[in-house]
């Protein structure tokens, strides 16, 4: 293992070590300086961990991650490592592969895994389907304890894999109940699995959004979930851990929208700074277009300014205020919405909370600004004769501006996703463009009434 | 049940049923509708569930929901919904309670659960031990696999618990391997549990906080970790399905964060207004006294602005320029912190980064600015004489504008967890006002050399 370099990126052609080889770093060690390793150096400190810990490794890391490895070994090595994965996992390896890499790492498997893997990739990443693994414990209904257990065991044998909870099926592989593994252990052996196993079974189709499927696992606190078709047959589960990474995904999304960019498929520090431009430069255009109108709406109020310039000094303060209001709310109701807490219907109830909210917080806004402009008059006599004008001006402004952008920024998402938008991805630009010509409106046509005949 | 009232809250009394009790609904309707249930609607839709699935129901319930169905219910049965809880979900329902109903809920509990959740009420709620379940599976490492069957058979019937992994304990309690419950069942009766235990444990500490507990989870992709203490002494487990929760709870306040608002800590429709309000008048303020500041800049280019209105038009266009880039890269340096993707040390990474994005980011929109204002003037003669020179302001400004907001969105997070702030809390007030307040005076900055002569 050559010393971490901190200026390496994946980019990087393989290096050649800068320093001596120093003792083998351990699997946690390995995870912590990950996102800063080269590939060469990624596939030098996998190889030299402990057996033992490789394993385990390995399966932790992400697909593309598995897959830079897995490329970089030798053929015989490749096998046994491929193997390792279970069919969810090898078909998020495959899915991440090059076109013409897919069927020599397919080719790597045993036929059945084959079978199971290439069923998965026909199914959409971010459906219920796309976190299903094939491999579960089944059972018939009119087994005994001590029979179920023999046949647990054959299938454990057969197929490793961790058991939560073993399915119970008819003959046409309709789900009957599940019975959790652990019950197998304290029934007498005689019992039927009829009697014991539950009936009232929570399970989710495999067309079931990613996310939904999280959703009922928060609400439920089960830690497998079957999946089965519309005709009530078993097709495979889905378990907790696959969903916390779609959880953090999904909300790592969330927020790149919310920040106004494009969701990035990596870590931060591993795309490619042309991929990141191309993520970034399509919302800030589309904004900075939007924005322009800002300069067609200080246009129509051009000669006001002409004659009372003192007013273009409080643009900025109003348009950011109408902004960051219009942000809180959008913000709250994005979340709320993806939590499930606030649907479609409930529109309403978010207007009427947002009007009040959006009063509340201008009538703070106004009253600071207001004293701010009458004590910068009175102290250091800013702002010419009409400061007092001016200052009422300002606070009715921003009781205005501020509810608002509530109000628009409560509502836009609800909009979004009524016409088929994601309300996260879309809601950032047209609330920032919408208030801010709408606040400058507002502004200059307080001004206008409170200022003619003064200033005006 | 009484049909959904859409305009029931949780702070409304308790209410007169509006129309005739109809069909009891399914575990799912429930759970659908309840955001918009009543307290009284909530404990009358719950007392009607089908017995087989209330138990589900209410373990899959918020712990504050928990309480107040429980404080709903007549004494006896509050005894046996208590007893359902696993200790720690017990310790979460007692923690929502007021102080004086603690004891009475405490006193519900058999006494050796009651200890367990005693000591797990000590943990504070962010760290592994408030996630700690202390029932866990233990065997010895010289029992056979027969033998260890057995212990864990009586174990089981002493305390259900989900049993994922046993762990091999010696006389002082310290941990010496792991082995899956499967692997019981596949192994000969005979083998020695030492010789079949996996002895690289993966573990965490009780003072670990929760979201880097959740990383542990997304790294190892295991569904149960044992805390140890200082000592390498076993306290209790974590399992998965406690940590969705968890990190679907920390992005919920990492969004609002970065929305500018405090945390909230509960759905968006369940808060009551004046909390809500308090929740967002704090930020809001905040940022409305920053920006300011903007006043004050502007202040100071007050004669350049009234000898050339047509500066002016503009404000709006470059400081929101600046914001959305410094918006853009601060999101996504706190999202990738708060994955662990970036850590303090990469700071002169991403800073380089940055200023190359920011660079290209404003190259781009200094090329629709100009284009824009230079149609405009074709067109429709705006802008007087000297649009050329305005345009060619306008362009330059914008590059400085966006390189600046990108940089400063990028290192502010830096700089804020440097001295001990959350990066997520504190950053979008400062970014917005220092880069509103700075994009003020690169552009006036620009507009005095390219103009001076001509507009001013």
């Amino acid at each position: 293992m050559t010393a971490m370099r901190s200026e390496s990126s994946s980019s990087d052609p393989p290096g050649v070590p800068l320093l001596p080889p120093s003792e083998p770093m351990s699997s946690d060690e390995v995870l912590d300086a990950w996102p800063v390793l080269s590939t060469s150096d990624r596939a030098e400190a996998f190889r030299l961990l402990p057996r033992d810990g490789a394993g385990d490794f390995f399966l932790g890391l992400r697909a593309a991650d598995q897959l830079d490895l897995l490329l970089g070994m030798p053929a015989a090595e490749q096998r046994t490592w491929m193997r390792l994965l279970a069919p969810d996992d090898a078909a998020d390896l495959v899915q991440a592969a090059k076109h013409e890499d897919r069927d020599r790492l397919l080719a790597l498997l045993d036929d059945p895994t084959r079978r199971e893997v290439t069923a998965l990739m026909a199914h959409a990443e971010d459906r219920a389907g796309g976190l299903m693994d094939p491999r579960y414990a089944r059972l018939r209904a009119d087994m005994t304890v001590d029979e179920a257990v023999r046949y647990l065991r054959e299938q454990l044998r057969e197929r490793r894999h961790t058991l939560l909870y073993a399915y119970v099926l008819d003959a046409e592989q309709r789900l009957l109940g599940v019975v959790p593994f652990w019950q197998l252990f304290i029934e007498p052996g005689s019992a039927r699995i009829r009697d014991i196993m539950k009936t009232d079974v929570v399970s989710v189709s495999e067309e079931m959004h990613e996310e939904q499927v999280a959703q009922k696992f928060g609400q439920h606190h089960l830690k497998a979930l079957p999946i089965v078709d519309a005709e009530g047959r078993m097709k495979g589960v889905v378990t907790v851990d696959d969903v916390v990474d779609v959880v953090r995904e999904a909300a790592t999304e969330d927020i790149q929208k919310i920040g106004g960019v494009e969701a990035l498929d990596g870590p931060y520090l591993e795309i490619s700074l042309p991929r990141m431009l191309k993520k970034r430069v399509g919302w800030l255009s589309a904004l900075f277009v939007g924005e322009m109108l800002t300069a067609t709406a200080m246009g129509y109020f051009e000669r006001e300014i002409a004659r009372a310039v003192v007013l273009a000094l409080f643009v900025p303060l109003i348009i950011s205020s109408g902004g960051n209001s219009g942000s809180q709310a959008s913000t709250l109701v994005i979340r709320a919405m993806a939590l499930g807490e606030v649907r479609i219907r409930d529109w309403w109830r978010v207007m009427r909370r947002e009007i009040l909210a959006g009063l509340g917080l201008g009538a703070v806004l106004s009253v600071i600004g207001f004293a701010r402009i009458m004590v910068w008059a009175t102290v250091f006599h800013a702002y010419g004769d009409h400061a007092t004008a001016v200052a009422i001006t300002v606070g009715l402004s921003l009781v205005g501006v501020v509810m608002w952008g509530s109000l628009s920024g409560s509502m836009l998402p609800f909009l979004l996703r009524r016409i088929g938008f994601d309300p996260a991805s879309a809601c950032a630009p047209f609330v920032a463009t919408l208030v801010d010509v709408s606040g400058l409106i507002i502004y200059f046509s307080v001004a206008a009434v409170i200022l003619r005949g003064r200033l005006l």
